[in-house]
């Protein structure tokens, strides 16, 4: 073993990454990997077998249990947010520095394309064997596999609705979960709950696009389904759907910052200040000679990012 | 990013509201309004969808998981009842003041209101393009993605029973996981064990009207069906249906109180009771000096509601 | 609030139960009611609704979050068996006492009995309703609700090999949940674990014949049944068929423990006696005094039963 | 109660093993044993009931449950792999002996093979009853119940390839969970989480040939049917079929092992060994007595295995 243990190290200490934002870049696009790996298989799984192995429940399941094994994989190391929309609310609420935000969107897209390739690979002669193999529109298109496109119920305008209120409800509640003055579930839980967030926007929020509700997820797999056989046509079907899913999340993740903030965060925010103030004035009172360090912790806080 | 964490600083400042009743209230209402949005939201998506995106099991699925959520987000800072007959229970028992039952039902029956109108704008194109868009009875009905109508088998006085049995069932095991003489659940995760609970009463209370077992989650949603387009058809349907979900939730749940304070919790209290006088007994003897600090301790407790 | 609070207290002292057993015995009555509610509620739904509100997956989880719930109501009191042959279990290893066997054994029955009842009330309208109000047998029988009733394809001996196999794998689940030397979960989450064993059987072990695995949780109902109009046939019905989930699951427990203990059980305690005993001869050497209070705890212990 | 005591103790210190490797090995055993009874016994109620008792959904409930439950039943004693390639991941990690590896992967086959031979007689009368009792291929085929076949739209080289895919994956989420080094989710959840990934890999994979992902699972219960009715065919079916859920998981393993540990594992190990050394350097410069004992202890940990 001792031949084995000293080749392993080695391997280790070759490969090491000490960049830490590459790193977390990385594990962001390890973790939308198996988001999407796992979300669109269920998809695939459901429309290539034309229902024997799959409903619209299990799509829900796959795409919720998906994300909470994505963020098992990378939330050690980089948070585990698989969405730009969650990055984006983190960086509004300056809880993340702004620079990581196109640094991780590029590198969750990268993840959703790899993870939309590797089903398409899995599913290559499931593909080929369906009737309709490589539609982008009519009853048994299977461009849905991969991106989201509208019902035909749906218009444009409800459709940018649509998304922006399922990403307004999931940042709701993942602030709710993440947030560290309202801490309501046990450490390591947090993965799991958010699954569950996922689990009920599916249940509830999915007929009318297949609540994308995440730009990476949608935007990846799409350009590798413009690659891999079904062409432009995922880009321009319906005047331009595929650019709902990239835009309105960030304006819904908006939303749902100031909806939670004004309703719960800034009251809990404001009584942890003022209790806090309260004490620092004791604080001062007694040991005034500790509060220059004070200070100087806090300016250097204030520039760590 | 000084810049920002300054401004968020004023934000939360300027907004910060300070009456904790009224934070309390809010709470409820952002949570009460997560419960409905994605409860009704996958009854809309079963019923609009004519059942291809949901069957009554993700309907269960989403009103479970929404309560989860809707206490997750409200339940560090109001208890997460979303529920009046659970306030009215807590009231009952002399762990919630009354003067916050009435507040909170207000506020509990406007978010569930305003959860119904945001799956009443997201479903606003789906609504419009399904055969019986804005009836209240009929085998297409739509009513009934918001508010609870009984099933044609149903009379009334079963449906009143019907009301009475859900809520004490949900009342009973809500008791059991928040009894503090029984608490078998790891701190944390009461969410989810009040979401396991009106899962399973969804899976079996469900088939007779729809299992409300709340008085706000009812009656907010059919306001808003009453102004949005279904007119006070809502209200007069089946000899005032609409009075049951509203009444007998609040029978249910003395039933539900009585029933589980006399088989388990006048029992588990008491013995907490014993134990504590006998120990108290003997410190009076030890230290005689200490009891009048008690004393003053117990009367403040007392006044505190 | 003081006089809600007095009124409280002496109601409280009024009802107070002194008698452990009796307490006990009672807190297993509720338990295995809220189980029976649940869980044939749930059956109830999908036969009397003919499959719109419910399928056999339904029952399952139904059945699964029942036992989590009802083990959730009185499993700080009594240890939250719901099912004599989990008694039967427990006192075979020496960690029940045997009296409480029978005593349990009857607040079980009851608790299931008042359960069905509860069921036949709610769906009373329902069940009138129903084309089949009062089979026994028949395509649309409706006495399944409530008791267990053997597939048409199943003989008496297989039924009974199934009722046993049912039952061990559940001991076999449950001992490994509950054994104090081989403890692989989270305090408090025992009730969820074993919902999760209950939902298995019923997902794999349920065609044949509705996995009683239970002798309470099926022969309370049909008690029920047989006074409440469905008469003597549900128990006359293929040649005595109740006598099965009565007597076979007893079988299977001894069977399971006997599995679990010989395959993992044995060498875990004896690793622990082993390490016991090695730590008790270097204490008997180093402090020989204490020894003799220790013989006589274990002595106490021993006599506790 | 003495009287029990006494024989309880007397036939635990008869049947107690004390060799280590047997007992994890047996508890391997028990724990495969319980994935495949399960497992295999919901799709035999799936296929055995023609669907009225269960779904796809179903079987992948029951399978990532099963595994919950194999793993809590043994993962104390023998790490709960229930699957050689999770027995191989771990050798190639250095984590386990290599020794381990043939006898973990006998003794889980023979679980496995007697999971299937208790659902053969829990099933048997219903398996008469089935139209096609003991066809290998067909619409009606029953071989499918116990060990994996391919889809028709399948070829070798994509089953291959699938058995591949799903392997790797599910090497990943498990390695993520078990790292040392990233430990997201509380102790004791494990099992919980690793059914999760296997109902998952369900949900999204399980299309083309059954997701077998596990050599043990596959081989065993294919090994009875050969002997119990159903012949040498499910051997030589489809140019022998059987070899690829034996060899594609190993090369999936290792796959899996290398893409966690290139964008997660390595850089991980990598910061902990740098925070080591540095600490290991400071130490040393203070206490260099102390040292000599560490380094023996670091050889004693390399002979280990």
């Amino acid at each position: 073993m001792g031949w084995q243990k000293h080749y392993l190290d080695k391997l280790s200490r070759f490969f090491q990454i000490r960049n830490l934002l590459l790193r977390q870049a990385l594990a962001e696009c390890l973790g939308t990997l198996i988001l999407v790996m796992f979300g669109c298989g269920s998809v695939a799984q459901l429309v290539l077998s034309g229902g024997s192995h799959g409903m619209f429940l299990t799509v829900n399941f796959a795409f919720g249990f998906a994300a909470t094994l994505g963020i098992l994989v990378c939330g050690q190391i980089s948070g585990g947010h698989l969405n730009p929309a969650v990055t984006f609310a983190l960086c509004l609420l300056g809880r993340e520095c702004w620079r990581k935000f196109p640094v991780f969107f590029l590198f969750q897209t990268i993840g959703a394309f790899f993870g939309a390739a590797i089903i398409f690979g899995m599913y290559y002669d499931a593909l080929w064997d369906h009737p309709a193999s490589f539609n982008v529109t009519g009853p048994d298109a299977t461009a849905g596999i991969f991106a989201t496109y509208p019902g035909n119920h749906l218009t444009l305008v409800n459709g940018f609705f649509d998304q922006i209120i399922g990403t307004a409800a999931l940042i709701v509640c993942i602030l709710a979960i993440v947030d560290p003055h309202n801490n309501p579930i046990p450490q390591g839980l947090e993965a799991f709950t958010v699954g569950f967030v996922v689990l009920v926007i599916g249940l509830s929020m999915g007929f009318n696009s297949g609540y994308a509700v995440n730009p990476a997820r949608d935007l990846g797999p799409r350009l590798f389904t413009a690659i891999a056989g079904w062409g432009s046509e995922v880009f321009t079907v319906r005047q331009g759907w595929f650019l709902v899913p990239v835009f309105a999340p960030f304006l819904g993740t908006f939303i749902g910052v100031m909806i939670y903030q004004l309703m719960v965060g800034f009251h809990m925010e404001g009584e942890v200040r003022d209790r806090k103030e309260s004490t620092e004035q004791e604080t001062v009172r007694l040991t005034n000679v500790t509060s220059k360090d004070n200070s100087r912790e806090a300016v250097k806080e204030r520039n760590e990012c």
